[in-house]
Parts: C-alpha cells; sequence; structure tokens
C-alpha cells in the first residue's frame, strides 16, 4: 500500500472540505448568525491540517488497485467525522453518533434524517446539510482529480471506485477534461434549477437547499412543514430529479449532438419504467381522498416516482398511506434505483440490465446449446468481466443486506421497517416505510443500528466494494 | 420437440398416478369411507388413459434439452390437475382453484394451505395429501426413469430438470442403478421414521402421515390441533426433518464408507447454520411465557429452524409471536433453503456457497488483479458454467419474486403477509408470517393470486428454469 500517497490525498480532501465550508460561513453572514464562527474556525482547521499533509509530497505517485479502493473507503470516512463536527459542536445534534449518521446521510445523497423537527435550527447549519448532498452527488475524488492532475495517469483507479455504475463511462482516454465537462454540467443543471424554483415563487434559501438537495439526488428538505409549495416549484422538482437520475454522460453526448449514442438503452428502459410506474400508481391513488382528482393525483404520483426511482427521497405526501399496489411497486423502484453514471443510488438500471440479459442468455443456452451468443448493450459487446463482476456486486448486496437485517432485527420493530430501512440506505434514497416512512425519522433505531445503517450508508454510495475491501482481510496481506 | 416421446411419457406419467391412488383407497377401506369408490374410480381412469396414451410408442427416443425442460414442466402440471380430482370431485375442497392450490402445494411439498380446518375431513383424503408430499419429495420423473428404461441415455435431460440443486450429482455414470439406490435410502428412512413415532406413542394414522410429510419436507400435518404429540415424537420428527434435508449422495457415500467424500462442505455449512440458528434463537425466545424452560425452548427452536432451514413447514408453536430477531433469522433460512439433491426446497446451501464464493473470488481480483484462482468446491474446480447458470438462477428468481410480490399486492393485505407468501411459495416452504402465519392459511388471497402462488410452488420445486422454460418464446420457436 502506498501510504504516502494516501495521506496526501486524504490531506488535499481535508482542504477541500474547508473550502467547501465557505458556503455555510456565507449563509451564516447573510442571516447574521452566531455559527459563523464554529464554521470559520473549523474551515480554517481543515486548511491547516489539509494543507500540513499534503505538503509531504509522496514519492511515487503509483497506485495499485487496492490502494484505489481504499483511498476512496478512507476519504469518504474522513470527509464525513470532520463534517459532522459542526452539527455536534454547535449542539444542534447532541448526540456524535447522530451528527454522523446525518452527515453521512447527506454526502452518500441518502438523505435519511435523525431530526425530529428542523424547527430551530439555524439557517447555516440547514444550508451545510444540503451542501454536502451537492458535494457527494458529484463525487469529491473525481472533483479533485478533475483540478489537479495529483495521480498522473493512475487516478483511474480511483474514479472506477469512485463513481457509480457497473462500467467506467466510455469517454475515459481524456479523463481529466471529461470530468471538468461533467461538472459543468452538473453545476449548470443546478442553477438553471435554482433559477426556475425562483421563477416559480420559492423563496431564495429555499430554492438553492432544494436543488443542492436535487442535483445530488438527496432528499433533505429545509423547511419544517415539508415540501409547501406551489404546483409549478412541484413539477420543476420532479422533472430534475429525473434529469438528474439520468447518466451524464448522456447529456454529453446530446451536447456534441450526438442524440442516437446518447439515448441508450439505459435511459430508454429507465424513462420507461418510469412512465410505467407514474400511470399505474395514479390509476391506483387517483380516488384516494387525500387527491382532489386525477390531475393532483399524477402531479403527486410524478414525484414521488421521481423522487423514489432516483433515490432522491422528497415527500409532498405520506405514500406510506398508499394502496399496496403502490407501496409494493415504490418498494422495487428503490431496488433498482436510477441510471449509473447519474448522481441518483440503487442498484442502477444498467446492472439490472445486464443481470437479466445474462439471465435471457443463460436460458437460450438451456434449450439451444449450440447457438453461442454473445451479450451486447447498445449494440457492444458486454466484457466477461463486466458480467462477471455484477454476479459479484450482487452477492455482496445480499450478504450486506442480510446482516443489516440481523443487527436491526434487535431493536424489536417490524419486518417492514427493517426491511425498508436497509433497502433505504443501501440504495441511498432516504424514507422507507411504516416507522421510517416520509413523516417518520430513524431516531427510531439503537446507535449500533444507526452505525449500521451508516455502514449501509457509505458501502451503497461507493458501490459496496470500497467498504467491503476495507473489512476484508484478503486486502491487507501483502 | 419429440410430441410422439411427451405423450408417451405423459400417459406413463398418468399410468404410475392412478397406481399412487392405492394408497388412498386402501386408507378408505380401513375406515370403511364412502370416498373409496370416488378413489378407485380416478385410479383406473388415470390408469386406463394412461395405458391408451403410452401404447403409441414414439419412433424416436431421442430428446433434446429443451424437450427434457417441457415434459417435466407438463409432467407436473398434468399430475397436479389430476390430483386435485378427488378433492373437488368429493366436495372436500369445493373451488377447483383451491383444489389445485392444495395438490401442487402437496406434490411440490411446500406444505401451504387454503383450508381452515382439517375437522371432518376423510381420512382417504387426508392421507392422499400427506401421500403427494412423499411421491413429489422424490420427484417422480425419476421414479418412473428408475423403473423403466425408456429414453435410453436421453434421460440425463429429465433428471437434470427435475432434480434439485445446481449440478448433478457425482453418482451419475450408472444413473438408473444409482436413482433405485437413492430411493432405497429414501424408503428405508421413511420406514424408520413409522417406526420411531410408533414407539414414541404416535397412532399409526398420524405417524405415516407426519412421515409422508417429512419424508418429502412438505409440511401437511393431518391432525385439527397441529401437533400435539409428546416431545419424544417431536424430537423425532426434528432430527428426520434435518436428515431428509440433507444430500442422498451424502448417505449413499457413507454406506460405503467414504465418509470424508461423504461429509461434503455443503454439509458442514447446513449443519453449521443449523446450529448457529437454534443456539441463538433458544436464547432470543427462552424467556417468552410460552415456555416453561431453556429446555423446551431448546425443543421448540430445534423443531421451527429444522422446519424451516428443510423447507417442511411443520410448527408446533406460533412462531409469528416470537421476537424480530428469530423472525428475521427464520425468513432468512427460508431462503436459504436445504441441501442440493434432498427433498427440501429453497435456493440450497450449495448454490449459496458457490455464489459466495464468486463474490469473494471477484474481491480477490479487484485487489489482486494478478492472482487468478479457480473457485473449487470440495476440492473439485467449480465449472463455469455451473456458476454462470447460478447467476442465472438469481436472476430468474429476483423476477419472479417481483412479479409476484406485484401481483398480491393487489389484495391489499400487508407488506410482510405478500413479502414471506411469496418466499415461502417459491422456496416450497408452507407458512410465512402476519396473515399467512403457522396459524393461519392461504385462503386470504384472491383467485388471481392463488395462481400465482401455484405458479411459484411449480416454479419452485422444478427449480425455475422449466416451468420460466415453458413461457418462454425462445423455447417455442423452431
Amino acid at each position: 500500500m502506498n501510504f504516502r500517497m494516501t495521506t496526501y490525498i486524504l490531506g488535499l480532501l481535508l482542504a477541500f472540505e474547508g473550502a467547501f465550508m465557505a458556503v455555510p460561513v456565507l449563509t451564516a453572514a447573510v442571516y447574521h448568525e452566531p455559527e459563523l464562527l464554529l464554521f470559520a474556525v473549523t474551515a480554517l482547521l481543515c486548511l491547516a491540517a489539509g494543507f500540513l499533509l499534503s505538503r509531504f509530497k509522496p514519492k511515487t505517485k503509483r497506485l495499485f488497485a487496492r490502494d484505489g479502493f481504499l483511498i476512496v473507503a478512507l476519504s469518504w470516512i474522513l470527509l464525513s467525522l470532520v463534517g459532522a463536527l459542526p452539527f455536534y459542536i454547535s449542539g444542534c445534534i447532541p448526540r456524535f453518533v447522530d451528527a454522523v449518521f446525518e452527515t453521512v446521510s447527506g454526502f452518500t445523497t441518502t438523505g435519511a434524517s435523525i431530526l425530529h423537527t428542523l424547527e430551530g435550527m439555524p439557517k447555516c447549519m440547514l444550508m451545510w446539510r444540503s451542501f454536502t448532498h451537492w458535494v457527494g452527488g458529484m463525487g469529491v475524488l473525481v472533483f479533485i482529480m478533475a483540478l489537479l492532475p495529483i495521480a498522473g495517469g493512475q487516478n483511474m483507479y480511483l474514479m472506477k471506485a469512485e463513481s457509480p455504475g457497473p462500467s467506467v463511462s466510455k469517454l475515459v482516454p481524456r479523463v481529466r477534461k471529461t470530468a471538468m465537462l461533467l461538472y459543468v454540467i452538473y453545476f449548470v443543471m443546478t442553477v438553471l434549477e435554482i433559477a426556475l424554483l425562483l421563477i416559480g415563487g420559492m423563496p431564495a434559501f429555499d430554492a438553492i437547499n432544494i436543488s443542492f438537495a436535487t442535483a445530488g439526488t438527496g432528499g433533505f428538505s429545509c423547511d419544517p412543514a415539508g415540501m409547501p409549495y406551489n404546483p409549478f416549484c412541484i413539477n420543476v422538482i420532479t422533472v430534475f430529479m429525473i434529469m438528474f437520475g439520468v447518466n451524464f454522460t448522456c447529456y454529453f453526448l446530446f451536447l456534441q449532438r450526438r442524440f442516437r449514442d446518447g439515448f441508450t438503452e439505459e435511459l430508454k428502459i429507465y424513462l420507461g419504467i418510469i412512465v410505467f410506474a407514474i400511470v399505474t400508481i395514479t390509476l391506483d391513488v387517483r380516488h384516494l381522498p387525500m387527491f382532489s382528482g386525477t390531475g393532483e393525483a399524477l402531479m403527486h404520483s410524478s414525484f414521488t416516482v421521481g423522487s423514489l426511482m432516483t433515490t432522491t427521497g422528497f415527500a409532498t405526501v405520506d405514500f406510506n398511506l398508499w394502496p399496496e399496489y403502490s407501496r409494493t411497486l415504490l418498494v422495487l423502484l428503490m431496488f433498482v434505483g436510477a441510471c449509473a453514471g447519474s448522481t441518483g443510488g440503487g442498484i442502477k438500471v444498467s446492472r439490472c440490465i445486464i443481470f437479466f440479459k445474462s439471465m435471457h442468455n443463460e436460458l437460450r443456452i438451456m434449450t439451444h446449446p449450440r447457438q453461442v451468443k454473445t451479450l451486447k448493450m447498445d449494440g457492444h459487446p458486454i466484457e466477461l468481466d463486466v458480467i462477471r463482476s455484477v454476479s459479484a456486486y450482487f452477492a455482496c448486496y445480499i450478504l450486506i443486506y442480510v446482516v443489516s437485517m440481523l443487527v436491526l432485527s434487535f431493536d424489536q420493530l417490524d419486518l417492514t421497517t427493517n426491511f425498508t430501512a436497509t433497502v433505504a440506505t443501501l440504495d441511498n434514497i432516504g424514507p422507507g416505510l411504516n416507522l421510517v416512512g416520509p413523516t417518520s425519522n430513524y431516531d427510531v433505531f439503537s446507535t449500533a443500528s444507526k452505525c449500521m445503517l451508516i455502514f449501509n450508508m457509505l458501502a451503497g454510495r461507493l458501490e459496496l466494494f470500497p467498504i467491503v475491501l476495507l473489512l476484508s482481510p484478503a486486502t491487507w496481506k501483502k
């Protein structure tokens, strides 16, 4: 393991986190909040520690695959621990495990909260909370790589470990330039959403917060009342949630006018599932007394489907009260998740496609053993190691899932709560059903269960392997 | 497709089913029940139709892989439809879909029932119900193959499609002889259990019924009160349930004194899981008021673990009332199931082992890309197509699972009920939790849901592929 390189990157990370704290500092200044000092001091300490650590330049920039995984895992843990300090020191969240839970939930764009109410929370804290979504959504290490050429050609490993989805995008050759371009798209889309929400009459503070949370497909809201906005704003958020769940490579290709390449199989199926879910859920819920008619039902169904499929986790209504078909479909959408290469969580649509294509192929081989066919996606053959790694991913997923269900079961809550809490954290969604439904929070769990859920969120955001490898003895062998 | 060969085998199957009905005919004779005539007539009709169909000898015995799958799927469907007739015609089960549900549940060794009470059910019907477990457990087609050399060397395909577990046993070279030997073991173990239960003081009718249901790991009980037996009998049933969940090849090897070969990795892990589950569940439930002390808790925990892990589904107590840890662990055991090559259902221990070994291997490759290792089981390398087919199996499993959850959701029952009903039928277990818990029954579901659950049971028993292929358009293409 390249120890010096690890501390060097962790140092850079701390420095960047310090810089990110400029956002809450600014917010505190605008609203004249006393927490300004706290954020400013934390930011300065981060910057100082960061510069100190990164002064020890590594002798070699050589990184092995496992170094990449470990650096990513350690970076995210450090990021979360430091990010939790303002919540804890200010006393806004009195217990440290809760502060870490909230911060991990932020950076991993989960949006699960242990807060009973947002009443009385300083605006700068709310802003920091939403901003963690935005930072976590874009992938902080890749962001650093894009700005600084720290690891030469070796940053592929880091990118692979941090970026969501089964295979690194096809835009790889000029990684840095591509990454920069994707960030520009991310930034522009966020600004666009803020602008549209302002036009819709939303207060500036809310518009910025909500947009950060949408961009990261996170789901922390900033209003104690939930989502008290007008239909125009609700619909804008719906559209942007769905847009942030699309593979960013598609936008890149659209910008280059390569529409056919951009309209990938994954995108088609992603949109297909969303349309199917919206239509059937609207039909299922339109007669409920909570809606005045089909129009309103459609609006809230679309919002909820967009929110859960992209794993954002916003809620305009309590979908816990919906009929069983809708509840079941929503749980299944939580599993599927958004597109690979988006900010959304979940198993990812493309991974599901590969899984089912290989099943279909296997069934063919059984009935027609002499017809050999290679699996294809968008016309290109899927490489065998991608298929193999998808299987390994599912196995890991099931394993974590089982352990999590068992750990949570000791709290004596019901099976649906434990089941959906596990899915909601492992897929970075946020709300589940029953006791962790959209109108409740995760404070019902014990400290041990919260630690398990923190683990789930980190594992989910980093696509399982970096976090699992951190625990595997084989990784630490010479 | 070899059409003549298909009708020929289906004819043989009908004839055998007619012969099997000798058991309820005999029971009706002993207890002087009027249903004797009904069973006798059905049996004779089956025999007549069977001999008629099997008189048209096929021109060629050549079978392709897909013929094998289709014949197995069609055979099981025919077997169930005909087996349901006595229940329906006698009026014991007034609706045909319910009669089919009960029969499929019998043959697939699921043990899920739509009956509210067994009170007033004729003894010959109860005997037929339990006997379907015994017949289904041993695999009726392989049984025919073992007695009659109908398909030359081609019966491998049938055996592959009907026998449980990821790979056909190593005893393949002399299929017929081996199959006969396995049936002798099956028969002897059943007789042994009957004898021990009689020694324990159980009435003869009950002892025979319970032993049939244990041997097939089915779970239909014959007493309206459930399991009102003494501790000796309960413990005998526990031990036999666990023994019938072991790969029969192990017994074969033990008989040949090849103890090291017989004590396979799968067997060790199977027993390890059982011990772990019994110990932790006993600790979890020993303070409950339903038990007088740790001894009683241990007895009922062992029984329940053996019952659910082997997917038998007997219940001595209402484990629905146990703490959440025990309930969760039991649900997870339902998923895992028994050993491959046993009469038990579920995903099978060996399939789980292969799945997790390939995950472990993948994680190794990620961190040490240059160390190539082949996967091994019991010291022998696992072939690539076994690994690939395990993945396809999981994909199929998840797909059926999703469809089933959605279909069931329309009945507006709760998520835990639907979730465990799906697992309990797809894994051929029997009882689930909540509304399908051990003290309830499956009559809560609508006809559409019952059809879905019938499909699940058949798919589960035949290891998914034959039933799924029946529905796949690719199978019917030239």
